[in-house]
């Protein structure tokens, strides 16, 4: 079907110096990763005893110049951090092995659904096949491309859960770590802070690359030439990986909201002590669900996200001139920008940690912004690079069956675009959600009137905090897809990925934060300390925000199985996904209607755990003699265990939405009806989710606006506990589910429904449209 | 095109009798309004002598067999009633004409617009010229159509115009009447607020149908036996309809919310006074703004889906086989519909009115679902003996350039699913929205912890209450498409409609029975009769939001002009618009988008405007000595003026961003973007529009069931003014702006933007895609 030209010429870059460049960068990645935590390591906390439970009690601190004493001797506070640093990371760590034992029998069930199905193809037939596109050779049977997307999947699978483990590892020991270096001024708390979300960064980066790297020559051993087949088994690496991101978003995300939500209707509201009390029953569990939500869940995520751009992007070259000619280095190029991006991310890393010194608390966000400015820029000249040395200044591209020619510099400009459009969507979100900006401060100002006009103003602020971002998308779905059909837009997701170290690192930057304020509060350390990690909290949730609403851009991802589809229907005869035909038109309706069903599903969730958990509070204070006083411990277990069996029980329901639907629509309905169900849910849910997390950001960071007190506006709103407060708290408490829980998940419905029709697509177009058939 | 065979065969109804039948059913539905008119007039207003300001002071009460005594003297509290109505009425009335004067500018410039650019198709040439469907004979020239098409939108926009005046009218004359009836006893109460609503409903449908059927006969005058072009003109009447409609609802719903939400806030909430309490200022706007809003708003949107149901259905037909053989009656079969639809109506009033007689307010509810079922049965054997009589058994139908051949039973099938479709949303809506079931237990439950679970469980039912409408609905699309191409959508879409005369009575029920209660409230008659009016009122809730949710249904016909679109443009070369081309695909992103935009305006207008009122309000409360006291009299005109002045200044911006999208889309994209735009909007805004309104009935429910605390769940919740309560008052002002406001303006947003594209189709199949032609 190659009907174009064939072009033979390669690019600059040899065979040789691609297959070393690769691997070496990732492991340039990993090693700037261990560097950072021995960085972090150095602010030391060894034990001199251990306390009956076990626990570290200890916290010697070097080279610390006290600024201020806290309510109790430095000895005492210092112990106590180690104490609840332990506690959290115990419960995350043993939330997270639960999770994992459910997982991997999903992960077993399903492997084997993959390799039934597509063994199924062809009659689980062992005999070669003529290619599909590459005509005129012979491809693997669809038996063997059955078993390497399983096993596929399973690396994908894992890589996803070690991403979210050693994210979840390195949060829970920085947190105690940057609580203790507020003493020495609000600077060292955030370097340290944003080298632990550097550590994440860069070894989850690295460490994806450098899997898929090791993953594909392993294959080849099998595959040689056929690389059709090689990168189609690929894919399932991508379905590994957002399986598993699934499962920990909604898992991780009923958590940590259940507790968060739980705790703060009690404590906040109902008992008026502050947040993160240690007198609250369900502070420990609260603190859990950071690492195991927002942590160890959001890593799972964006490595699936890369996981599947890459993937998709490599199976699109696979088809195109230089795949078919073979050329390993133009092959190699979404693996190339994702290796130039972790060495523009590290000299990007370097700009906050060691060029600048942050010295004031204003002076955060800026930075953080910063970050996301440089690595931008200085990625679009690596861009530049990287195209002009790895590909051929002219190929062809398989676009819906006939050739279309494509010139180097046209793919810069696909990437590039992509780069900016999440910048552009990433500034956006800034202006919706910090309160250094009028919206934020509108909110918080219709708090005057109560919480029913808050609410009304943060869910009107979240719909129109949509408009620039879908208008940015537009334009770099059209623009590259222009230049380079649908590799055009696989490369425009990868290169909104390709700075993913540096995004990671500043989304993992605000959950290390909040657990270090809540360490400070529990550990009973002064006013002025809980300030300054309140300031570091604040301009994460921003660029908290910022993240959950980069994400949505990888749904411009969820195109690119829409793209394939009917690539691999030709057998089927179609041609288009048309609008017009009712088949497509109720995929399309049902699919924009596919996020609400999930975004109730996993509300409820939190509704319900978070009720479960008010019951456990208040017998806790209303039956434990002496709580209120602070002279007897609340139970915290039995929170964390309500925590971990609600989010166990209640992720079952909303995941087998997600996993059941393709393959239902798909098998009942055929490709065109999935094809207009994918589109759906991705135009739908795209809004969904970005105004459902800006919403929850807004109201989040209102509250911090009204309680920060920082300008004449600000105060007359406040203080702590006044009417319009209470309000704002009310609207936080809502925007909860909103921002950690519904939001982020529906992007990982997105894409994955996307790239399991992808690894499934062989199988529909085989046996797909049974009911229509049957009528 | 209509290359298959040609049949001349026609139904079994003579064409001079559907010149008959038709008119003479209007004329049955118009004397069926007066009769009920007349029998709520029997409830006597008269006045002895007149107040200072001119207002009626006195009401005689005819065969009062009083039950009660209020709290002052019967002739007291009789002049309060007549006294309030005429402030309301006077209110409403005022408001209504300085609409109607913006409106009759955006009328003229509208209408100047069509016809300069639809004029423009052929350079405004007079010559005639080939028909486009009905080869090898002669149509007029565009400029005729262009002239017609105006002539038609700006007889639809008057028509709209009256229906809603006439409602507001007949509203606010039945108000106080009902109150007064409430002494009687809850049946006699429930009889006249019901009989009022039917005098709109019949009315608006029986006068949409007459000035429809007559518009055709007057067109035909010129156009003779071009068919095609008349009924391409007569599509304008439900432009003219449903531009009418989206101004209607957006600045009717911003006033009647701005003035509820500001009343609410600082009576409810603040002083702690009750709703509708005389001492409030914004109480007379409050009341005025249900009249304009939900009745006025509301009648105009229901003309609007009808007008441009049937526009549509006319114009499809008139291409089929039997438009081509001009067979009148077969041509008239959606005329048939509607007039069979009065009828069936008028036998299903009966059994409200005269067959039952409502005992105990347990059976209002009941009464008026039963009226649903009544005559969706009904009209299920009307469509049967419709389909019979007026059609040939078999015909051709256009569908994509292809003929289909279609027997009469396939379209008995189309229209039926369309109706039942409506029904199985309206109960769903029902189940979700009244607090006899489950969901609003749930949700008023949550109550317990506070107002933001309450928001959480609140806006999960609302997401959730999607799924069933949404299966409904791709249920009737895929169906009526399959066995009738496009023309089966379009009598679908009026199958659901049919019942429209007994749909508006239920829904105008909603605001009579609200204003009665607010009447008994301020005339400061006894807790009984506010009981009484009180549970007219949550029947009513549950219905309205019935209506407000069967709304959506009409969004089908959302699906018509995408429909059409490709059909118009044989010339641009458009055989599918097809998800997989960037061109559709950003036009059905941005669509998606759209609704949120949308929504974000009309709220963040509603919370201005609410604020405005808080301050207006909270000015009055400080600052007129003796007003909390009752002794002094409150300035309701300054907050009557607020909410106008707000409600005419808001809708501007949503408004344009309405009429000009299309507009826009279609020039510089053309017509697939624009297609894709349509679609992206319907099947986003369906979910938006659902959910909105079904989460804000849910709460507005949960807060009534709280208050009336009729079992004991209930009562553990209560009473008024308990923090449960506190936090269910908090859901329902949330829920204010998205039941009233925002959802209903999205059914129009949708249709609107389809209708325009319809009527401007030729000229953008003619000019449009100027930026693609440029690069």
């Amino acid at each position: 079907m190659s009907s174009g030209r064939v072009y033979t010429q390669m690019g600059l870059l040899g065979e040789s110096l691609t297959q070393v460049l690769i691997p070496a960068s990732a492991i340039i990645g990993i090693g700037f990763a261990l560097l950072q935590w021995f960085l972090v390591s150095k602010v030391k906390v060894s034990t001199d005893s251990e306390l009956n439970n076990g626990y570290k009690d200890r916290l010697i601190e070097d080279d610390l110049e006290e600024e201020e004493e806290g309510v109790e001797s430095p000895d005492v506070v210092a112990a106590k951090c180690a104490e609840i640093q332990n506690a959290i990371s115990v419960g995350a760590t043993s939330f997270l092995y639960t999770e994992y034992r459910y997982l991997s029998i999903f992960m077993g069930a399903f492997g084997l659904l993959i390799f039934l199905f597509l063994g199924s193809v062809n009659g689980f037939s062992t005999k070669s096949e003529p290619c599909t596109y590459n005509t005129g050779s012979m491809c693997k049977p669809a038996l063997a491309n059955a078993f390497f997307s399983t096993v596929a999947f399973l690396l994908g699978a894992l890589t996803s859960v070690l991403s979210g483990f050693l994210g979840m590892k390195i949060a829970t020991y920085a947190n105690a770590r940057t609580t203790l270096e507020a003493k020495k001024g609000v600077g060292k708390a955030f370097i340290t802070a944003f080298r632990s979300g550097t550590v994440m960064g860069f070894l989850l980066a690295a460490s994806g690359l450098l899997v898929l790297f090791l993953s594909i020559h392993l294959f080849k051993l099998y595959y040689g030439d056929d690389w059709e087949g090689l990168y189609e088994s690929i894919t399932g690496y991508g379905l590994g990986g957002s399986s598993m991101a699934l499962f920990g978003r909604v898992g991780g995300g009923i958590y940590t909201k259940a507790a968060d939500v739980g705790a703060d209707l009690v404590g906040k509201v109902e008992r008026n002590i502050p947040e993160d009390d240690p007198r609250n029953p369900a502070v420990i569990a609260d603190n859990v669900g950071d690492n195991v939500g927002d942590i160890a869940g959001m890593g799972s995520d964006l490595f699936g996200s890369y996981a599947e751009s890459s993937c998709a992007a490599l199976f699109v070259a696979s088809i195109s001139s230089f795949g078919i000619s073979h050329d390993y280095t133009a092959m190699s190029y979404p693996l190339i920008i994702s290796s130039m991006g972790i060495v523009v991310c590290l000299i990007t890393t370097l700009f906050a940690t060691d060029m600048f010194e942050i010295k004031n608390v204003t002076e955060i966000e800026p930075s953080l912004k910063r970050q996301l400015l440089i690595s931008t820029v200085l990625m679009t000249a690596g861009i530049a690079m990287v195209t002009f040395f790895a590909l051929p200044s002219e190929f062809t591209l398989f676009d819906f069956g006939t050739a279309k020619d494509v010139k180097n510099w046209h793919l810069f400009f696909c990437v590039s675009i992509g780069l900016w459009a999440g910048l552009v969507i990433g500034y956006t979100t800034e202006y919706y959600t910090s309160n250094a900006y009028s919206p934020v401060q509108d909110v918080a100002d219709s708090c005057r009137t109560g919480a029913a006009t808050n609410v009304i103003f943060g869910l009107a602020l979240g719909y129109k905090s949509v408009i620039i971002p879908i208008f940015a998308i537009a334009l770099a779905i059209y623009v590259s897809f222009s230049l380079a059909a649908m590799y055009g837009i696989a490369v425009a997701a990868l290169g909104m990925l390709s700075t993913i170290a540096t995004g990671l690192a500043i989304d993992a930057y605000g959950p290390i934060s909040d657990n270090a304020g809540g360490i400070a509060e529990m550990a009973g350390m002064s006013h002025k300390i809980r300030e300054r990690t309140d300031a570091l909290d604040a301009a994460g949730n921003t660029t908290a925000a910022i993240g959950k609403a980069s994400l949505p851009l990888v749904l411009q991802l969820g195109l690119l199985p829409l793209y394939r589809l009917p690539c691999l229907v030709p057998l089927a005869g179609i041609k288009a996904v048309d609008v017009l035909t009712p088949k497509v038109f109720i995929g399309l309706i049902v699919g924009a209607m596919l996020p609400y069903w999930f975004s109730a599903m996993t509300m409820k969730s939190v509704g319900s755990a978070a009720l479960k958990m008010v019951e456990e509070v208040r017998r806790q204070f209303n039956t434990i003699p002496g709580l209120m006083e602070g002279t007897v411990k609340p139970d915290y277990a039995t929170c964390v265990k309500i925590s971990t069996d609600a989010s166990l029980k209640e992720m079952i329901p909303p995941g087998a939405l997600v996993m059941l639907t393709p393959l239902i629509a798909g098998t009942l309905f055929g490709v065109e009806t999935l094809a207009g169900l994918l589109a759906g849910s991705l135009v739908s849910g795209v809004q969904v989710a970005i105004s459902a997390s800006n919403t929850g950001g807004a109201w989040d960071n209102a509250k911090k606006y009204i309680e920060a007190g920082a300008s004449e506006h600000a105060k007359s709103l406040g203080p702590k506990g006044s009417d319009c407060h209470k309000a704002a708290v009310i609207g936080d408490t809502i925007g909860d589910p909103l921002k950690d829980t519904s939001g982020p998940s529906l992007n990982i419905l997105i894409k994955l429904m996307a790239v399991e029709s992808l690894v499934f697509a062989p199988f529909f177009a085989a046996h797909g449209g049974l009911l229509f058939k049957i009528l």
